[in-house]
């Protein structure tokens, strides 16, 4: 049986550019061919960054590209943690940040997550309780993995706490413009007039993640570490993946494609919740987000999420389970779930499944 | 006045193969868009690892391919300097790889270059009075920053040394391919059957750097810790250009794009050497290497390469000077110069330049 994957947050390939990219790789050489075939400036191609650097209203000195946003995220948390920094994190949180700051060994407190976003009661007691540096990671807006999203109120309470304590705020926006219903809300870093808190976002959501383009928007002063960093990596970033993007950018497709990814997403998102509240067993519950790739299932009876990881592959579905998503422990009966992949009438069978599994749990479990 | 470049290593823009590069991306996509343009396996696009698993008749398992090579040093060096392994290098050495190991704090010893390579005595006597694990790094072929190359005899010697004192080697390799003189020599990791000698190599030279595609050739074993590294700074390399790389080395183009390569370079070393032997004052030194980017110049009576390079920028020329490619100083009467980039009537342009920059020192001098 052929797995129907909830899994890893890949978009599905019809959401892909396929055929104009190329077009646009062609016409970046044609263009730029000499630029984008050599060694170029550790922080990026410089016409994408002056086009990132517009559409954010800042100078362009501020913009660093990297090879996908993870790479930005390594950078500047190696930075911090390094200087001393206390890392406070969502809890759940997207889980590679997590590894990488365990393997920096940095001081991290989890601050759990409530339904708009993370609970900034927790987190002004634990800023009061903290000296020196401290540093605040969340994902405000169609968090990575729970779908959820920080309320308007909320983000300028966070700001404000932030700025009480001289904690510096870093938001992770690759899910922000894909928003397919409700009302949009200004960054953090829009909010914050650039100030305090640095912002990341990445091309993988609404171009491709093949083409591993991220950014990063950060103080002037943190450029020379970055670019060190860059330096001893790998030298400068892909010249000619970010010449092809600026041509697919510059010739006007990326809010085209934007929107058309968002349509596809809707699609998917509908299907998958149609599809849980038909199949999955009272007692279990999810959100409904707006955009995005994820949504959180809490499953019933204090099911355990792992256990039904460990049959799913036999009936053909697979999740990935809440415990991956937290530095201290938790969702022991909670998954993620990626209705970014599959197309809506396979994320119907592959709800189906999950159904089958959970009852059949819940069975056992009786 | 424009300046004149013999500093970094970078291929000039006519070596470049732009036009061609911008249809293999055209042809990557219509034939496997889907793979190429969403996230991919930590070790990189299977179809290219595969072609470079061939054309060095290694298990495709063994092959990792990076966001150019120094991200694998970067990788290999962490893994084994944190395992406690002390280094060796060539002293002159790549200043990337130096800074790379400095900011590790690793422990470094710097082994002399002779002309013909690596002083394998020094090295010899280096290794017995070691203990615990070693990694012996060098660029055997058209090294960076010399242009030496290590004699085959003295090939054989060193694989024998570094066997007998359990010591790894890790050949970089990336201007090997370059050769437009003189027969070719085997490199390390064939001599030793692709046993104890780790292999990094680059397609920055022989296609070019702004696609940054480099690989290694690693013990099978070591590639679990790699995918860890990997997956916590960039998820994936980037499959977009990996693909396109791949088209342009299936249909054949890779080997006659190294010709041209080669013939661009051949004419530029020429130039230099007939400049050089025109324009630089008796006392002056320097190699003629049967291929790559750089050869490396001695300055007569003890001229400080530093002075130099503080007017070389008013004469519109430039050179990186000797001590920057030493661990632990050397090289302050030395000069890299890069043939790669400028094209034969600017380079004897550019060495008469300098050639007037040295006689005007050593007139202040005497």
């Amino acid at each position: 049986m052929t797995s129907i994957s909830f899994a890893r947050g890949f978009p599905g390939p019809d959401l892909l550019p396929t055929d104009e990219f190329g077009e646009c790789a062609k016409a970046a050489l044609a263009r730029d061919g000499a630029t984008a075939l050599n060694y170029g400036p550790p922080l990026g191609y410089l016409p994408l960054r002056e086009w990132i650097a517009d559409r954010h209203g800042v100078p362009v000195q501020r913009v660093m590209i990297t090879n996908g946003s993870l790479q930005a995220f390594n950078f500047i948390a190696r930075h911090h943690v390094q200087g001393g920094a206390k890392v406070f994190v969502e809890a759940p949180c997207y889980d590679r940040s997590l590894q990488i700051l365990r393997r920096l060994g940095a001081e991290v407190e989890s601050i759990p997550l409530s339904d708009d976003g993370m609970d900034l009661d927790a987190l002004e007691e634990a800023l009061a309780a903290t000296e020196g540096p401290t540093l605040v990671y969340t994902i405000p807006t169609f968090q990575n993995p729970s779908g959820r999203t920080l309320s308007e109120p909320n983000r300028h309470r966070l700001l404000e706490l932030a700025r009480a304590r001289g904690a510096t705020i870093l938001e992770d926006d690759p899910y922000g413009l894909l928003r397919f219903a409700g009302e949009g809300l200004p960054r953090l870093f829009e909010l914050a007039g650039g100030d305090g808190v640095m912002f990341l976002s990445s091309f993988s959501k609404t171009v491709a993640p093949g083409i591993r383009v991220g950014y990063a928007i950060l103080p002037e002063e943190l450029m020379g570490a970055m670019q060190t960093l860059v330096f001893e990596n790998y030298v400068s970033p892909v010249m000619f993946v970010e010449a092809t993007l600026y041509e697919f950018a510059s010739r006007g497709s990326f809010d085209p494609n934007v929107e058309a990814i968002q349509e596809g997403l809707r699609a998917r998102r509908d299907a998958m919740i149609a599809a849980l509240a038909r199949e999955l067993p009272e007692g279990t519950s999810w959100n409904e987000p707006d955009g995005g790739y994820f949504l959180w299932v809490e499953l019933p009876g204090g099911l355990s999420a792992e256990s039904l990881l460990a049959q799913a592959d036999d009936v053909g579905v697979a999740f990935i389970k809440g415990p991956d998503f937290f530095f201290h422990g938790g969702g022991e009966s909670a998954m993620r779930l990626a209705f970014s992949y599959e197309r809506p009438e396979a994320i119907d069978e592959g709800i189906t499944r999950l159904g089958r599994l959970v009852r059949d749990a819940l069975a056992v479990a009786a």
